[in-house]
């Protein structure tokens, strides 16, 4: 029976990790699994497992378990994966080349179009291991004119970010996932973000390293 | 008055948070702030930072708020953050040459102390920006006798993590900050692991994009 409540924050964080899980098991050959192993397997309760998947409609059957098949394409469509919605990359250096080959699969939503970089000596390149043409950000409204992207991956330094991110919602972006340590979404309504604080996330490391001692009281993994 | 229950997740990835946001008010020249105005610059309830901070011992007073610049120390030791725990990277990719910058401040609670990677044309070599060396991975064992990392970084395919994880733990790496898609904790007991799992992220925007004219209904940002 789905579940009308708003879909909580931790739910939308626990859905790809459904997904990467039961696509492991797809390719172990894995046709079929109960809560209680799935639980086992993923470390989080039976209950929360099907209380999550309650929120996005029935799934499974009493004593046999779940699909993994099945299961597996549900959560993919919920989670809208085969959408390729329109996508750039804002700054292609180090960070960016690393994180853009995210989207070449064009499996996780999105289909990369286009890259920016104020270096000049990468305009007329592509990026690695891929025909992702690199532009200089002075074109972004033009292509974005023309192209009409709807999502950038935003991986500039901060003093950069607050201006860029105005000129790409004005230029019809509607959601990021933003590498710069500027939290930029607080001033636009109705446009999605994903923060990736790095900084934050190192952090944490050092704060479990250094509580690891309080055995019992810590957790030590943070999914 | 100190909190003595255990401390959940979900307040631990808020610390660091708070000492980003704290860090920034600093820099403003901002000495004074109530949880009330931190409240709507963090967009957390008053009452959740009061919850949270009370998790740690008493700060802030009645009617006057809390003093950034100890508020910000006092976290700032809470999470560690000049422990200087000698740290080292695995894959000197474009990953890793993206995110070991983060370490370089030494003001994260590490220390990088070396790099390895399978490319024998880096070895020999510095991480750009930095006096960070980069060895083979043959020499791994070698390195650590030696100089005795801590914590490790992990920017390498998942199909080398789960050995490559076994390799560290022997070696004595305690701390893992995991880009690998490969959860390796799991078998592991008393070892600190943060995942940074950068496709269920980007599946998570997909998720947010597909689903925004559920207004009301769906968060439109994920910090």
């Amino acid at each position: 029976m789905k579940d009308d409540r708003p879909i909580s924050v931790s739910v939308i964080r626990r859905l790809p990790r459904y997904y990467r899980f039961l696509g492991e098991l797809l390719e172990k050959g894995v046709t079929r699994i109960s809560s209680k192993e799935l639980s086992s397997l993923m470390k989080i309760t039976a209950s929360q497992i099907r209380q999550d998947l309650n929120c996005f409609g029935g799934f499974g059957q009493q004593g046999y378990g779940y699909q993994v098949e099945i299961l597996h394409k549900e959560i993919g469509e919920i989670l809208g994966l085969s959408n390729e919605i329109p996508a750039i990359l804002v700054g292609a250096g180090n960070l960016g080349k690393a994180v853009a080959p995210q989207l070449y699969s064009k499996k996780r939503g999105f289909h990369l179009i286009g890259a920016f970089d104020i270096d000049r000596r990468l305009v007329g390149t592509t990026l690695r291991k891929s025909d992702v043409a690199i532009y200089h950000i002075d074109d972004l409204e033009e292509f974005c004119e023309k192209h009409k992207p709807l999502a950038a991956i935003v991986c500039v330094p901060k003093s950069s970010a607050a201006q860029l991110a105005d000129r790409l919602v004005n230029a019809g972006i509607r959601g990021f996932w933003n590498f710069s340590s500027y939290d930029f979404p607080y001033h636009y309504d109705n446009i999605a973000t994903v923060n990736v604080h790095l900084g934050d996330s190192i952090m944490t490391l050092s704060y479990l390293m250094t509580h690891m001692d309080d055995k019992g009281k810590q957790p030590t993994t943070l999914r």
